[in-house]
């Protein structure tokens, strides 16, 4: 084990895509607790489209990373060192840990995690944010009623998976859109989807037309941008759309796109309604338990897509979210670097 | 009175704002009544932005205008003939009988107005389909609160003015957008409003942050555009955004603007939810008591904008909805042409 943390942090506000001179790498001794509190060895660390707009000043759902601070991010590992009452060595945790090897926290928002019940990185994925995202989604912002025909967009990403996954084990008709051959392969064959789109061979809109003939009554979207507004081109009445995501706008450096055909809510007496998973929290438990038992069951296949390389490979990885290579959860896996 | 029925048929599907030559004016006998029929002398008819939308070909909410019929509007008149069970000569009434001098029609869809209660124009406005608009827009689609941040767009036209003043009966805070210093005048003194923003003379966004420094919880959406965009940089969390209508949009011959903040939806868990006042028929008949027991009180005003002209004044006047000059809800006068 090496002696010192490395981490990565911003250095620059990004235009556009990160790049390499928009992080700094920074060493720092590995830290020992005080009263109260914990030092964690990282083991895996979530990458999600929602770092982009962290990166951004500005008021959001959530405070910006500041420049200078280690990169914010979710991230399991286990308790080296504790002088906190609820955590002992050994222990494996789930926490916002940031981009670094060993994080030293006061135990708030950290929870544990069990291996023996799935591997470390399904709870950055399925049973993680991601999953919780999808879930709460579904279930309170679009009221998802069984029979609905469900489109989900980046159907092959962490969340479009989970979320098109749970409306099949709802019995809904659902509809993955995703890029690539392999992506659109796995959610047909692996994960049951009724149909799939490929966004990068196909006519979104005339694909849809064929794959959803009654119209789409739950949109789970992703994306944003042009996906966005072929969906609303086929709009059931009622429709209920959720805006999780917009990760082909995240990088936009001449203005987000906005959904032109946004007036079909008029016409289909429809809704688009934003979410924000960390308002959930207090009802991750049974939520978790859900999952897993769909999990354990075999209706439910988690998939992560582990990079290695530890906290160094970060930047580069982190591009894999916007160039859609993932397919199902990105995670890196973190070794302590000599 | 004429023994012709004066008639405007659309004549060509316009781009952009209609032309002179979109029209046709044509004259037939007026009709006589069949077996259950009615012929109604028409009075007033009534001018609404969603005109422009029948024109499009297409699916919408309702069938388009076929080009060489008789241009849909809603109307109050007269009762001159009647073989229907249901209606009496000198019987008042609305329906939507056209942009012509006298409509047969089977009585469906028509309904009984009382000129001695309010004159006619007012069931084309407060008590008719704008009134109805605001109403359930405001409490079945924005769920409306006592105490909330309340902005409308098009507060001088017929549904904005409407929208505002029940918004201010029921307890909350109201901003009115609107363009031109007479608008806003009257808004801000006849109305009652607690605030009002001249788009063309100031900064909608930079306004907002003073008007409603708390955030906004429901925007009542006429116009589209940038002043939707505007307002949605300002949504309090949870806010709700009733899709009425775009006017800004409806001429557009470069493609609708879709709204780029829309990713503030997602910021402040907001929603944007689209409505059409058709779908509360069954229940047009309490809202209609209530408002007018509002304006028995002196609580709620009605302001009607009348021009003059019959029937052939229709293609000039539809004009003035989309350069913004109606104050209130604006009506043609129809006296038969001779």
């Amino acid at each position: 084990m090496s002696a010192v943390n490395h981490q990565v942090r911003l250095a620059a506000r990004p235009s556009g895509l990160p790049k390499p001179s928009d992080w700094s790498f920074t060493e720092e001794p590995i830290p020992t607790p005080g009263e109260g509190e914990l030092v964690v060895a990282i083991s895996y660390l979530s990458l999600d489209p929602a770092m982009r707009g962290w990166m951004n000043a500005g008021a959001s759902y959530i405070d910006p990373v500041e420049v200078g601070d280690v990169m914010r991010a979710g991230a399991v590992g286990e308790v080296t060192s504790s002088e906190h009452p609820g955590f002992a060595v050994g222990d494996h945790v789930y926490g916002a840990f940031g981009v670094q090897e060993y994080a030293l926290s006061d135990g708030n928002g950290v929870t544990k995690v069990d291996p023996a019940l799935a591997p470390l990185p399904t709870y950055l994925g399925t049973l993680g944010m991601t999953g919780m995202t999808a879930y709460f989604g579904l279930f309170d912002t679009a009221k998802l009623k069984e029979g609905d025909t469900v489109v989900v967009s980046g159907a092959g990403g962490a969340v479009g998976s989970v979320a098109g996954q749970i409306a099949k084990i709802k019995g809904c008709r659902v509809i993955g859109i995703a890029g690539g051959a392999e992506k659109c392969a796995w959610i047909a064959e692996e994960l049951g989807f009724d149909a799939v789109i490929d966004y990068k061979t196909e006519d979104v809109r005339r694909a849809l037309r064929t794959a959803a003939p009654d119209g789409v009554d739950v949109y789970f979207d992703n994306v944003g941008g042009e996906i966005l507004d072929a969906v609303l081109t086929r709009l059931a009445r009622g429709a209920r759309i959720v805006i999780c995501g917009a990760v082909s706008q995240y990088n936009a450096t001449d203005g987000v796109r906005g959904p032109a055909n946004y007036l079909s809510l008029l016409v289909s007496r429809a809704s688009m309604t934003g979410m924000v998973v960390f308002d959930y929290a207090a009802q991750f438990g049974p939520a978790v338990r859900e999952i897993a038992g769909w999990m354990g069951e075999g209706r439910l296949t988690s998939r992560e897509h582990v990079v290695d390389g530890g906290v160094s490979a970060f930047p580069e990885a982190l591009l894999k979210l916007f160039s859609g290579e993932n397919v199902g959860k990105l995670v890196l896996s973190v070794q302590p670097e000599e």
